[in-house]
């Protein structure tokens, strides 16, 4: 195997037909993300490793490409691109006043064993972070940016699926779970392993409502009705004031108009230790994995020496274009090519008549070599292009 | 020092404002390329070694970023993108007719010492390739397209220098120098030493007059004349066909009414073992570095199986963006904001109120808390926001 000619595992060349998709995708979401008032920024490619290294257990550091800097401090490709904007508010941003709205788009990385064959190693992230900004308004604000650039994107019948950490990690403290047990509960919700969450809940010293509660949370998917169907009562004042905010996030983005593209999941608990409050995910036709994830995570500008709260989306590029070409919404059609063609002694023409069609937004290609009119019309056949123009100094002439 | 809030050496966070003139000048350039039918493509971040290591000693194997797969692979992170897109090129558009006309925007990286503090180790670039085409009015159409984006970004006084490495080349074979002296006089050339050069060439069994051009080399810059100059009845094969294409291009690029930015310079001989031809480099005022550099390459696609003659250009955005920062000519200027807020029962309002300016390409922010008039205007002030619309269910009132 000639190495040279392929693709590290997990990585791709990505050819013009979809090239052009995903510019257009990236412009449109990047549209969007402007109009709400977010800014773009960039940062490095790679990272040194102490900007990950406290992220909670969110990223493996075996997930992580990592090399050396000369000086032997450990480098990392990003994983993730929430953490370097963190890092950027925390440091570059003070004096400003909050909330930041910042917008990014850029490749992210992981070192991951492909399951089902569909995971990248290297993937495109447009995202926004609202930092500083502790409102449910802020939440539904980073919700509908999301739901907007879905829609602008092309994207049919998508469905946002909103939960609540902070009401799981409420009622497991309510039922007396350590960290370790909490975890084990989180697994088994997550898997809606049901049977799983009886046999554990049963062991603990709590009132029957409220385990009947936890053993319910998989199936609690819908819209207000999942909230409005707690008792109350049962709640500690975490939890409580956890399901407060959701109430608030999924009114305000109904108050938009905008909760046939949402459903509230009380089932949906993955990363506890990065995530405080509102988490989300994106599902579409088309692609087995979410095609977009957020929430809040009032945490992790303190690691930078910002305590400030923070929320924010990463909507995957790769997995967007996917869908629309699977639901074949906008497969992006390369422009036509115009071909010129001229006489040595007419370039001069040729490139002014070239030029003027530029200008006009077309798409103008020069013929590359010299010849006859017949000559221009072969390789434009065998090349596919359908426009061929001849241009002398007294004008131009379409070839059929 | 906590290494957590820095970038590492050679990166940088691009904030707000010289984001959006990057972003700008990026999306200038990819509308220039897209004009002439050059059609987007995205290669890996990083690619297995073996894809750059024959390459001919342009990029020495300790600058490029080095790290391992889980299989014990060499992966670089790609120190440039031309290379990439031959492999691109040969292994995956084989069957389409060529000329391949194909664009690139994206970052590159070299573990290069910074020397003068200038040096970027993750660096952008944008350019074209144009693969399978070797009449020189292809690498006109290279120079063209370059001179255009870097008008279309907005520089002033702007020059590109143009070389022939075969003319060098042919010159050093009829002297009869091997190719450590053959390196040894491109070195002193480059530095317009022409003392050595004198010294170098006077160990040589060759015409006296032919020596003198040797000599002259360096100072041999300008128009026309450059060429027109030299007595062809000293150049053997090579070198004679060398000036003769660098007169063709040079005659198109005049034709194409483009001279003013273009000269001509003999004594530009980097790189002779990546280049085969033509070769430039632009330069503009308040950066030390080229802005953009390229030539034709007619040997790297074989390296890939697939041998194609090749041209193309990159440009370096970052430098593009410095220059264009020095010079005061398009400081990007963010979009002024409207600040919406409202009473909560009148978030509906406010929602498609802020929708519709936005779809007017307005930028607005919702205010995210609550409160009254005067907060919202205490609040606008201290972020330094102008304009502040109060919507009700009956209307909107500007608050001033």
């Amino acid at each position: 195997m000639k190495w040279s000619l392929h693709t590290p595992e997990g990585t791709a060349d990505i050819l013009c037909q979809e090239a052009l998709l995903r510019r257009r995708t990236e412009e449109t979401i990047a549209g969007v993300f402007g109009g709400y008032g977010y800014r773009g920024v960039e940062t490095p490619i790679f990272e040194f490793y102490d900007v990950f290294a406290n992220n909670a257990g969110t990223i493996a550091q075996e997930s992580m490409f990592k090399f050396f800097d000369e000086q032997g401090r450990i480098l990392v490709l990003r994983p993730d691109l929430t953490t370097p904007i963190a890092r950027l508010a925390a440091t570059k941003l003070k004096g400003e006043k909050p909330p930041y709205r910042l917008s990014y788009c850029g490749n992210a990385f992981r070192n991951e064993r492909e399951t089902g064959g569909a995971k990248l190693r290297e993937f495109t992230q447009s995202g926004i972070e609202l930092i500083g900004a502790d409102h449910p308004l802020s939440d539904a604000e980073v919700i509908t940016a999301t739901v907007e650039c879905l829609l602008a994107a092309g994207l049919e019948n998508f469905q946002i699926d909103i939960g609540q950490v902070a009401f799981f990690k409420g009622l497991a403290a309510q039922l007396g779970l350590d960290a370790e047990q909490t975890e084990q509960l989180r697994e088994m919700v997550d898997r809606k392993n049901s049977l799983a969450i009886e046999e554990l809940v049963a062991l603990c010293d709590a009132d029957d409502a409220l385990k009947a509660l936890v053993v319910s949370l998989p199936s609690r998917f819908g819209g207000m009705e999942v909230v409005d169907g707690i008792d109350e009562s049962l709640l500690g004042d975490t939890a409580r004031s956890a399901l407060d905010n959701l109430r608030q996030v999924y009114s305000i983005i109904r108050d938009y108009g905008m909760e046939s593209y949402v459903s509230i999941d009380l089932g949906m608990v993955q990363s506890l230790n990065y995530y405080t409050g509102i988490i989300f995910k994106g599902f579409t036709h088309g692609v087995g994995y979410p095609v977009c994830g957020g929430g809040r995570y009032d945490t992790l500008l303190a690691e930078f020496d910002a305590p400030l709260s923070a929320t924010g989306v990463a909507i995957g590029i790769d997995r967007v274009v996917s869908a629309l070409m699977w639901q074949k919404k906008e497969v992006a059609v390369q422009p036509e090519i115009t071909l010129i063609a001229c006489d040595n002694d007419d370039r001069a023409a040729a490139y002014v008549y070239a030029r003027t069609l530029r200008e006009e937004g077309k798409t103008v290609q020069m013929w590359l070599d010299e010849g006859s009119r017949d000559d221009v019309k072969n390789f434009a056949k065998e090349a596919g292009i359908a426009r061929v123009i001849w241009v002398t100094a007294d004008g131009a002439q379409e070839l059929d």
